[in-house]
């Protein structure tokens, strides 16, 4: 097992990695309060089971699985859920699922009398290395992407790997694209662990390359606690990767996938060339066929976009990275030109 | 003109406080960007058009006025209002008005991609001396009076006094009530300044007094942001207070009349026998004959009730108080008490 310690300027956490932690989740959480636990139908029910067997007073809220979650809708049926057990400012949310399950159970968190205590219990590969820790919330709006949300640190963050067994395959490579990432900017050692070792191995190496991508994350977070400046490099892939996402959700697209695609332009030509061999090992996409325009559209929509300006992160070495405003046209034709569609 | 500088450690604020100015908003608020100026159909639109047109590009967004638009109903117009403006994370929202728009515009402000700048434009005596500093934005739901809500500090605070001009005096009263409330916890000499003045004197000299009422909660808010301790002193007044508005909001109670009802039971003899002049000078009520078991049963919902215990705050001194929790009974044996009725 090990442990990372996240440190922040007011409250600093703790992140456990480890096998079969779920039993002993109470060793790991203040679970002696008031606990709603928050988990959706796609996440295999003995997971919240587990944590809901060392609550004191607790329920289990289960909503549908998918980005449909991250509503105003069923938000406020979580937080009236809250209301009627009558929860205090000393209570908790404990949320167990993928990402879906921790923006919204963070952010019913963040709002419920201000903020009360939250901790994430991540079950895919994608949460676990990425959107679990660095406090970052939200909803879906308006159909933009996380429009609506909060910062809102988890009181600790608990990742038992054996969740994994029961992750269909591409969900796992889903999640690899983000640790693929933060080895593209910041870890060109984590990068050769891709490059030099089979499916298998990267499969069997996963609570090593889960702790390896977290202690990325939790340098760049440590930095950058609101997202003001280095925070942005976590975004490397996502300006144009969120646009496809947006795109093609309706074809079942995943987040990872699309952050794949999304990394693909913004890498110098030499990077390029050893990040496909590694895409293609993870049965991610290493093309776009789809509707560039369209998918551009979403971009300048996107939070990522102030006025004409897009932020990019661009990789022109791996384990570095360079942060440039550029015009959206000319974001436009670089993704173009990778995609040979211009 | 005053300013107050509000120290916190990390984002802290200014406060002006004077006559007419309104018309030079541009001088105190950086307004050269996107604004959405936030109000409500209750208050004169001069003032939301006096920001307007110091406003490079904008728009009023004007909401119902009353407590039925801190809701989540209202709260996702202002956000589509947001969206279609296509607001970035840079641009910023003015709250003009009372305490229910600097409540809806500072959490609408929070929530915007996880929190965008907020100026709040208090127009009623108690925003001015109460809700507008503080950084407590909330909108009720299930019922519940601020029951989900953000921490969200403005940018700035910009207090003309000559908005009380069109406030009608009982909306005075209404929130002078607020600023006794800090002075019987903290300030003696202001409270003096009520015992000894004439009504029209006061009305003469509110300026003052709203600049002597901010520098109490000002000090409060620097020691205790986020409402872990001292800043409890502020609810002096509020918990049997809020029970009174819940109950009574059908009969039109203004909330710095259910404040005076909720601070006579917690005073001690020698200083109600000061403070019922007072309030009756202000046309403030000095006792309840409405129905208290009615009122104490929302007190249990409260969020300054965790369990069976009331945190309650107590003044046996003027300008000095005592906070405790007791149980849930003997705080309802203390308020039936003072109301005669048990």
């Amino acid at each position: 097992m090990t442990t990372l310690h996240l440190n922040l300027q007011s409250n600093g956490y703790d992140i456990f990695i480890g096998k079969n932690l779920l039993k002993d989740a109470d060793k790991f959480l203040n679970l002696d309060r008031k606990v709603l636990i928050l988990t959706d139908d796609g996440v295999p029910q003995e997971y919240a089971n587990a944590i809901l067997s060392k609550v004191k007073s607790g329920k289990i809220v289960t909503v549908p699985t998918g980005e449909g979650s991250k509503s105003f809708d069923t938000m406020q049926l979580v937080l009236k859920e809250m209301c009627d057990l009558n929860m205090s400012r000393r209570d908790c949310i404990v949320g167990v699922g993928g990402g879906v399950i921790g923006d919204l159970a963070g952010f019913c968190a963040s709002t419920y009398m201000r903020g009360i205590d939250f901790y994430n219990v991540p079950t895919t590969v994608l949460s676990q290395v990425d959107s679990s820790i660095g406090g970052k919330t939200a909803i879906n709006f308006n159909g933009v992407k996380n429009i609506i949300g909060a910062f809102h640190q988890p009181k600790a963050v608990l990742i038992d790997v054996d969740t994994l067994k029961t992750l269909p395959v591409r969900q796992i490579s889903n999640g690899l694209a983000e640790s693929v990432k933060m080895a593209l900017t910041s870890n060109e050692k984590l990068f050769e662990i891709y490059e030099n070792s089979s499916l298998n191995e990267i499969l069997e190496n996963i609570e090593n390359i889960i702790v390896e991508s977290l202690k990325i994350k939790k340098d760049v977070v440590e930095k950058d606690e609101k997202e003001s400046s280095l925070r942005k490099i976590l975004n490397f892939g996502h300006t144009f990767g969120h646009g496809v996402e947006a795109q093609e959700e309706m074809h079942g697209f995943y987040h990872g996938e699309c952050v794949a695609i999304g990394m693909l332009p913004m890498c110098a030509p030499a990077v390029t060339e050893r990040l496909i061999p590694v895409l293609k090992k993870l049965n991610l996409p290493t093309d776009y066929n789809g509707d560039i325009d369209g998918a551009l559209s979403f971009v300048s929509h996107d939070k990522k976009c102030a006025g004409d300006k897009v932020s990019t992160v661009m990789v022109e070495k791996i384990g570095d990275f360079i942060m440039k405003d550029i015009a959206l046209e000319e974001f436009s034709n670089i993704v173009k030109k990778r995609f040979n569609q211009q």
